[in-house]
């Protein structure tokens, strides 16, 4: 298959090296690596398996390429261009691009040994990150704002540039855990609060992401899924049925399950709880060089789950006004079972 | 105008908030805001001048609500849509989505005051920025890695949070200097290395743009342009070239010529002190709640300079394996002439 790629991860992942500028054009017997003279040096240094062009028009260069070639089909995936790109690329009226949706993310979606090393490693750092965000949280954490948290995680979750963010990290108080993506607010943190806590790690260019729930009191807080501290009554069922849907989910995912079935099988835990609203996103999505991969799992989700996949599985329950509580991690499917990460 | 928008900054200039999975569709009477659930809170709270709708399909919805208030004529930016984002919208046959290309950079190439205010403040910030990380350098920078200086330029930009990065901080020492994008590497910083620093903030969404270039010796480092410090008399003759490219360029800015003869102007400084390869990109780049808006100050732009824009002026001159000069400000075209900002 003759294809195109613009996406860095894409690129990345082809040939070990992107820019923000760039074409990766892999044809039968040769592939080219496309950027502008910015980007010369250091494309040349790190690429092997694929010849470096450098031109000021990217598409121009790659319709030539491809005309040289001889070529006639190239797929590309529709979401990698923007429609003003297609049109530039496709301009050469005797080559067929074909589309091929999300091209370089169903090439990934099997993650190798190196990549499940990466991807633990990532994890495991994001882990440590957590407890000393934890550890910050306990000691000085009191009376600081969610703006304030929101800095200091950024700061813990990239080790003095270390490792980068995967995402802007979510560390969202009370009613603002309900907007399941909330921007970091000057409210406050104080004792008997709970804080949700979204954050994950890239180490070598791998994203980890995790989720806890927590109440913050007076001896601090712990981000441990499994004893949550919650002073009312209320909130610790919910928490139990959260809890609960994410277990139901880990020990029942399946090599040959589709994806779509195993965001049933936590849906029910928390629709049987009443809180079938409540839960307003997907169970789950994949990790790898991007936060977001394939598969996704979610109610229309057609993917089967096969061995090598990675992804999250992060079921969550938002009262407006009140309270978000999710619970989110990574696991690997194994032959056999579940593995969390 | 009916038209139609992606881009998160697109969205912000129209109604004063964004977030990454939205549509807003402004037509002759009515504007919408179509996002989904998890953006439904902040969203309806932000939001004055446009209907907040909740959707799990954005395209569909934004169909629906052009087909039920039967516009049959839309306005949207090629480059703003993926090409499978295009087709999803186009999917209505009675529809025609008309191709404006830049459509909301060429509405916010003009800035207002109070735009102008925010830029203005944001290179007020970016300034004490540099300052304050000239100071790190001199006190602390010598053996520090690139990678190590790039962490500490992130922490200092960003001002425990209260700024963000307009990108990432380019840090490059002599020969990875003449890499005009250069990622940061484990090379050290020692007396008498040249250092190209090129930072921006983020102040209230609107981004600054800077790049120094100097010599750190025993006694430190300063980022003024005017006082440069380098020991070879060479190096200093290139910082001198490029030095006057920039003040030319600056001095001759006048409202009605055209972009690329503004680039004219400093490409010959360059030119003629036998450096013309060596200035491998454009003079400029406009800047607002985009890191490079319009317009663009190249060769080939067609763009007309009026008053209110806000561009940068950044020469460079880079040569492989040795070294890489560029000074970059950003100016404001007045009615006469243009301003540093």
């Amino acid at each position: 298959m003759n294809f195109i790629l613009k996406n860095e991860n894409a690129l990345f992942y082809e040939c070990g090296y992107s820019c923000d500028n760039a074409l990766f054009l892999k044809l039968e017997d040769e592939a080219f690596f496309i950027t502008d003279a910015r980007y010369s040096f250091e494309a040349s240094e790190m690429i092997k398996n694929a010849k470096v062009v450098l031109a000021q028009d990217l598409f121009a260069s790659a319709r030539e390429l491809l005309e040289k070639a001889g070529i006639d089909r190239v797929c590309f995936d529709p979401k990698d261009f923007s429609y003003f790109e297609f049109k530039e690329l496709s301009k050469s009226a005797n080559i067929v691009f074909e589309e091929k949706l999300d091209l370089s993310k169903n090439k990934r979606i099997i993650k190798n040994t190196k990549e499940l090393q990466l991807l633990q490693n990532a994890v495991n750092f994001g882990k440590e990150c957590f407890e000393e965000f934890a550890k910050f949280i306990s000691q000085e954490g009191h009376g600081k704002s969610e703006k304030e948290l929101h800095f200091k995680a950024c700061e813990i979750f990239q080790k003095k540039g270390a490792l980068g963010l995967s995402f802007s990290p979510i560390v969202a108080i009370n009613e603002n855990a309900a907007k399941a993506h909330a921007l970091p607010s000057d409210k406050c943190l104080e004792y008997g609060d709970l804080l949700l806590v979204d954050a994950g790690v890239v180490y070598q260019r791998y994203c980890s992401d995790r989720t806890r729930t927590a109440c913050f009191d007076e001896s601090g807080i712990v981000f441990d899924k499994n004893k949550p501290n919650f002073k009312d009554k209320e909130i610790m069922q919910i928490y139990e049925v959260v809890k609960q849907a994410q277990l139901q989910a880990i020990e029942k995912a399946r090599v040959g399950m589709m994806a779509r079935e195993l965001d049933f099988i936590a849906r029910e835990v928390i629709k049987n709880a009443g809180f079938e609203k409540e839960f307003i996103h997907s169970l789950g999505h994949g990790v790898g060089l991007d936060i977001h991969e394939l598969p996704n799992i979610s109610p229309r989700s057609d993917y089967e789950l096969k061995e090598g996949m990675v992804f999250t599985i992060e079921p969550g329950i938002y009262i407006k006004d009140k309270l978000g509580i999710r619970i989110e991690d990574m696991i690997y499917l194994d032959k056999e079972k579940a593995v969390v990460l």
